[in-house]
């Protein structure tokens, strides 16, 4: 854990390298999965059932072993004790609301030359959702996936999920159940992801591939970008609080290891105008993190990437958090309004001392997948709009051509398209 | 060029060949991408210098050498004869009024709940345009990059463009004069999409890079994809033509060559209900070809790639259409409305016979950067999104955190995440 002071000769070479601090494994696995996506390519289910043995330790030979039936998740989906149920069904009402909201409006206007434009948005035919098997399967980031495709009126949604030694995750299915996804296949790895792309005899192909996974996993959807459209590549998750000296420590402290137990990679980072604030939230933080079952990986986190920084005015900040680009920031102070105006880079914004960020992972409505890694510069958070696609449409009358074709005609002539011209030439006739 | 027919008993093998024919080249530049990106990140300008020298003969020595100062963009639009001038000044002006219409508007509601939710769009700070040098570079493909970028409020907009031997184009600076570029560097292929991306000495990182470019350009962009954001991966263009037999023949024969002139990978495709009129467009095909100065490109490309399709009915096209989820589609029909309804899968329509694709190459205002080789099943042409990004937002009272995070706190522990827990918990008391 490193601690910063904004009036420190050396913060600015500090904070940059605070800023380009890389936490993401750069293990190249780029060959491997190159080969994997052209055996699945090739030989189709045959690949899969070989990379399923070899992986996770499971035959793919019924039915039962290829995929989990509508019917399962509905059994999994009526074991779960009742309060968790409803707190899944509560998160999913949430998310479909906030996404509903999403929904983008078509456009169809005739402007001053009388030509007639406008844009149509329709849904993929079909989308993919990788689930991790383990420990990072989480029925909430299902949700999260799951439902903007729905929203967006995705008409097939398939699951591929590793199911090692056969084992699922009932919470799992519960909330596949719940989000409405047609198909799971139990086949996990870059080969999953190519099988989606490319389609094999059993799993037909789809349009768009989401979902978080292992390097493997990530890799294979970048070079698959293109055959399909894939969401934004997601690193190791990241929180930046801004809090000023009048909130409680322990829910600052909170909110940091809420962030740090996620995985030994994620990063925690604190800015306030107010050193002993500082120093208070550090000493709750080990004392918190030492009565976590998870904390193992939230002191290494914390250890390794956290950072308390301590400026002289809380606008300060502003420009810090926008060079940071944070995928979750808390604006833990008394107008959170007015230091949000200056934040131009942030995957999502918690306003105010009681939003900590963990409301926004489950059940606040907007999506949990957000663009890590200092992404948020360009990168937005999962949507509707990652599950749909645009159309535009152009119609026009001879008036209508006569107006703007001769300075289409004199365009392509300059730049030596002469068919181009002369399509328009010939109807001006 | 291929004559298919839907009443032939090798239909459906011949159209599915179709659909899935691969026009792009294969041509595996991966590994030497790879090398020159990792030098620009290492070396900066040493590399740049280094790679213009061997690739272009052009030496990066002087300020003049390395960039086209607004000057003599300014002076490049000066010298252009003025009705050239007014035509890419109408080009401009339409483009800029259905891209500011694009414009996403931002959300802000408070639902049921009392929980405060919205989303709030960003232009990214930075942008690069990749601009070809040589035979490719368009005054009106740089407008259609740029423009967009302007309209969703992009502060700097950065161009790398070859020059080699020192040449420019003075078309496309006058474009870039008229779009309000804001620096041109005289660098181009892998190492100046690096440069954009990792920044150097002189020239400074861009958050998104957009534009044409060749197989190392594509492969560049596509390596840093996550690194930047990058727009879809291009490919071949393509026409596909529904049309009735009450057209002029002449008329679709120049928009079937219109495609065809632009590369020998080009595709142009006619479905009509009327073999009669499909054996006519074949015939002007042939002559209109003869006389083109294009004629050696549009001749490979319609040999090579065209294709006449004989339907029973129009309708019959429309499946067929969504197959081939074409670039452009044109509908030069009676009810061209009636049609477009049944088509989900295309990157722009044109509707009526008085809509040759040309007209929206350059006046139409709607953007002509649009997906090729059927990823308009789940791709869109560019626009001012690709510009921008959002960052949700979320405020709530206690009440509300009364009202939703019990749940959150559920799901939580049941994810195994107690920290996550204790945020919620910790406000609850």
């Amino acid at each position: 854990m490193q601690r910063l002071k904004s009036s420190d000769p050396d913060f600015a070479d500090k904070f940059t390298k605070l800023v380009e601090s890389r936490r993401e494994s750069s293990r190249d696995v780029g060959r491997d999965v190159f080969d994997i996506l052209a055996r699945v390519k090739g030989k189709g289910d045959a690949a899969l059932v070989e990379y399923s043995a070899r992986f996770d330790q499971h035959n793919l030979t019924t039915d039962e072993d290829w995929s989990i039936a509508p019917a399962a998740c509905k059994a999994a989906y009526d074991g779960l004790d009742s309060d968790l149920r409803e707190a899944l069904e509560l998160a999913a009402d949430r998310i479909r609301a906030y996404h509903e909201a999403q929904l983008p409006n078509n456009r169809d206007y005739t402007d001053d030359a009388g030509v007639r434009l406008g844009a149509n948005w329709y849904p993929v035919d079909a989308a993919g959702l990788y689930v991790p098997g383990g420990r990072a399967a989480y029925p909430s980031s299902l949700l999260m996936n799951a439902i903007p495709a729905k929203v967006a009126g995705v008409e097939r949604l398939a699951i591929v999920t590793p199911t090692p030694k056969g084992d699922s995750n009932p919470l799992v299915l519960a909330a596949a159940h719940i989000a409405g996804v047609d198909e799971i296949w139990r086949v996990g790895g870059a080969h999953a992801v190519a099988a989606l792309a490319y389609g094999t005899e059993r799993i037909k192909r789809v349009d768009v591939i989401t979902g978080p996974g292992n390097a493997y996993v990530a890799e294979a959807k970048r070079q698959l970008y293109g055959v399909v459209g894939i969401d934004m590549v997601a690193g190791p998750s990241e929180i930046l609080v801004i809090a000023d000296g009048k909130n409680d420590p322990d829910w600052i402290a909170a909110d940091l290891l809420s962030q740090a137990e996620h995985d030994p990679t994620s990063q925690s980072i604190l800015i306030t105008d107010d050193a002993d604030f500082a120093e208070q939230v550090e000493d709750r933080v080990d004392v918190q993190c030492a009565m976590l079952p998870t904390r193992k990986v939230a002191r290494e986190s914390w250890d390794a990437h956290g950072a308390l920084v301590v400026v002289e005015k809380l606008e300060d900040a502003i420009p810090l958090a926008n060079r940071l680009a944070a995928e979750h920031v808390e604006l833990a102070v008394d107008d959170p309004e007015a230091l949000m105006k200056g934040l131009r880079h942030a995957g999502s914004i918690f306003l105010g001392r009681m939003v900590p960020e963990a409301v926004g992972d489950y059940v606040a409505g907007p999506n949990h997948v957000l663009p890590t890694g200092r992404r948020a510069r360009f990168a937005s958070g999962l949507s509707v709009l990652d599950f749909m696609k645009r159309t535009s449409f152009i119609s026009m009358d001879k008036s209508g051509l006569e107006k703007i074709g001769p300075a289409a005609v004199k365009l392509a002539h300059a730049e030596g398209l002469p068919a181009h011209a002369a399509s328009i030439e010939l109807r001006l006739k």
